[in-house]
This record gives C-alpha cells, structure tokens and sequence, in this order.
C-alpha cells in the first residue's frame, strides 16, 4: 500500500531517472497526465491499468478527486504510480497531492523528474545560466488558478536574470508587456521552444516585443532573457552506440 | 569523436536519467567534477578512464584546460562523458564547454541531469512551488566569480516567490542581510538542505534572520520562502519491490 509520485520529464522516455522507470515497470496502476507522452507511457506493462486524469480544456478532473483516486487505490493494496509531466514539485501539483496522502496516512515518496524549465531551452541549445550573461534563473507559470498569487512580472523585470515561463502561451501579450513596462529592453531575446524534447520540438526565437505577435503554439516553453540568443547545438551528436 | 556533456543529478545514482546511464556505460573516458559522488562513479565500468577535474579549493583546473581536454580526447576518438553534479546547464558551466566544442568542430550532446534546485528541497518535503505559497521560485548562486554579474537581492526580494540558493552557504550572511532589506520578512521560513538525496543528507530549518548563525555545512541548498515551511515526507515509502 503506497503510492509514488513521479516526474516523467519533458518527454523524452530517454530522460526518464532509473527510477522512475524502475517504477513504472512495477506498477499496477499508473494514474497520469495529458503531458505525459506515448513514448513514456508505452513503457508501463500491460497487466498495469492506466487512468489518464489529464486536465484538457473542458474536461477537467478536480484536483480533490485525483487525491481521493490515489488514496483509494493505495488502499486497494496496488503499488501506484502518479506520473507528472516535468517535476512533481514545479507546478505539478504534487504537494497537494502528497498532502493528502500524509493526511490519509499513506506511505509514499517522490521522485524528483527533469523540469521542461531547464531542459527545454537546453534541447534547443539555451543555457538557463552562461557565465557574464545570466546569474540566475526564474521559472513562472502564466497559467493563473483560481485563489493563486499573482505573479509581479516587473519586479522580475528588475532581477536582470533569465525568465523561463511555463503554460504561458495564451498571456505571452501580457507577460511581454508587464516585463518591459518593468523595464526589460524591448530587444530582450526570446526563445519559444515547442514539445520540447519529442520528435515534435519545433524553436521560435525573436525579440520580447515581437513575442505577442508570434505563432507560438502550446505546449511551449518560453525562454526569455540574453541567453536565448545563445544556439548550442551547432553539431549533431549520433549515439555512440551507433559510433563505431 | 564525440562528446556528451551529461547532468548527474542531485547524488543519488537512481536519479541519473536512463540516458546518462546508459552513456556511463559505453564511455571511454569520464571526466567529472568533485561535485559527482562515488555511488554515481561505481556505474563506469573498470574499463573506462576516470578523470577528475573537480575545482576543489587550493587546487582548481581552469575552465579553459577542461574545454581543451576534452576537444583533445574527442580528437583522439574516445567517447567522452563529461559529468557533471545536478544539470550542465544549471551554473555548471557546460555553456562555455558546449561553447568550446562548437568552436572545434567536435559533434556533441547535452543530457540533462535533474538540479539539487529542485530536487535537494523535494528531498526535504519542499515543493519549490505550492497552490496559494508560491507560484514561482528563482535559482541562484552564492558563489559568485570575477566577471560574473552581481545578483539583485534586493529586487528578487520583491519578487514574491520561492529563492533557491545553490552554493550559497559561506555567503549566507549576506544573502540574509539583503534580501531583508529588500523586503522580506525577517521571519520568513528557510530549510538548508545538506547532502541531499545522499545517506547523508541533513535538513535544518528556521527563519531568514537566523540564517547568518545557524551551522549550515556545504554543500547544501537554501530554499527561502514560505514552502520551506512545508514538510511533505511524513511518511517514507518502500520500495515497490520490498513491498510484497
């Protein structure tokens, strides 16, 4: 009777931790979200039951009832997998979720998965940080809930780092506006990666003030700041399995 | 000839990806900082040249002979893992290597790794972010070297959301001092967490104001924020497969 938690990263089966694939490939059940690829999921056994508790448009699961089916199904005695896109703990919702379950007195644990924060701009050769460029990195979701702190964008206009926004392609009009209203150059860089890490991956770059106007489409990560100018992917690697 | 700059997480050698895994295994060379602990080094097999160029006070390799050993070994064609503690492109300097391998024509990869930044306090049952705590969180280093921009503290105070700080520990004091200036709370929760993810892993709690005294050992993250407050770990979970 328990329950883990984890971060499937930015999708990638490769980028999964061994851990998580460890878990998956033990798992009776694995209850996850839309952000969750195929290619993840095609790693789960057969005899394991898949729930997809994905929150489209129009068709969410309340938070509440994803806590209460966990719960549930721990007591059922299955070895539960909850598996998030990225990282539990950045904006997944995890810690929600893994309140309930120390309210409900289920052992559980989290395991930790690449946030598309960070390996999104990577995939598309930005580094978050880069010596004499960027000291600093913060990461905001310009999907706003209900009952949620509003983000101060102009404050963080002011910290001089880079920006990496995740679920913000619906307020990329607002975000541009607020950051250079705070002071962010209008030239700032900025890379929009899409489906980052898939087959898909499709990479925007412009300027912040050409960001409103872009045909960026979701599900992006948005890069902004000097390192987004920066492209370190020159130079294809193959495998080295496929080397010699 | 190639190379491929590899994150090795937090310490914890289930936490590397599968991908980094699997480059361990077939590599010729490893060449790998002090940060990336023995657990993670016992998966190189016998075969495999280990080279530490860890920048351990008193004895540092300067950036640019680890840029040129490893377009040397590539050159040489061996296949070239250079590991790296948490995620290369997360103050790990990877940039400038990416950078430098662009330069000499070398093809290469980049793996990420999961950052202590998120998973140090997820070790610690601290969600970076949290539903009404923080819908933000900025990663910073302490360790700030010559030509490095200086951080803002006291504008990143205004920001409102979660600060990470990674090396920060001998430069606490300061980093306490400022960031109360710039408006945080004096009271504001702070967890140190030392060793994470590790058998050796120690977490202290406590307020932003008693930061400058309280005996934190390196390396440890510093989370500042309300989230630091949380404890989501109240009960540990087996392993699936200790579990029946």
């Amino acid at each position: 009777m328990n329950v883990w938690l984890v971060g499937a990263g930015p999708g990638d089966p490769d980028l999964l931790t061994v851990k998580a694939a460890r878990l998956l490939a033990e798992a009776d059940v694995v209850v996850h979200d839309a952000l969750v690829g195929g290619g993840i999921l095609a790693l789960v056994p057969p005899a394991a039951e898949l729930i997809d508790v994905g929150k489209r448009p129009g068709r969410p699961v309340p938070q509440e009832l994803i806590s209460t089916l966990l719960v549930s199904l721990a007591r059922d005695g299955k070895r539960v997998v909850r598996l998030k896109g990225g990282d539990p703990f950045v904006f997944g919702r995890g810690g929600e979720e893994a309140q309930a379950l120390l309210d409900a007195g289920i052992p559980f644990g989290v395991v930790p998965g690449i946030t598309s924060a960070v390996a999104a701009p990577a995939a598309a050769g930005v580094p978050v940080t880069h010596r004499g460029v960027a000291a600093s990195f913060t990461v905001v979701t310009g999907h706003r809930r209900a009952g949620e702190h509003e983000i101060d964008w102009r404050a963080l206009a002011r910290v001089g780092g880079t920006v990496v926004v995740l679920m913000g392609v619906s307020q990329r009009a607002t975000i541009a506006a607020e950051l250079i209203a705070g002071g962010l150059d209008p030239a700032t860089p900025v890379a929009a990666v899409q489906a980052a890490t898939t087959g898909d991956q499709v990479t925007l770059r412009g300027r912040l003030d050409e960001l409103a106007s872009a045909d960026v489409r979701s599900p992006a990560v948005l890069v902004i700041g000097a390192v987004a100018a920066l492209e370190l992917t020159g130079v294809v690697a193959p495998a080295f399995s496929g080397g010699r």
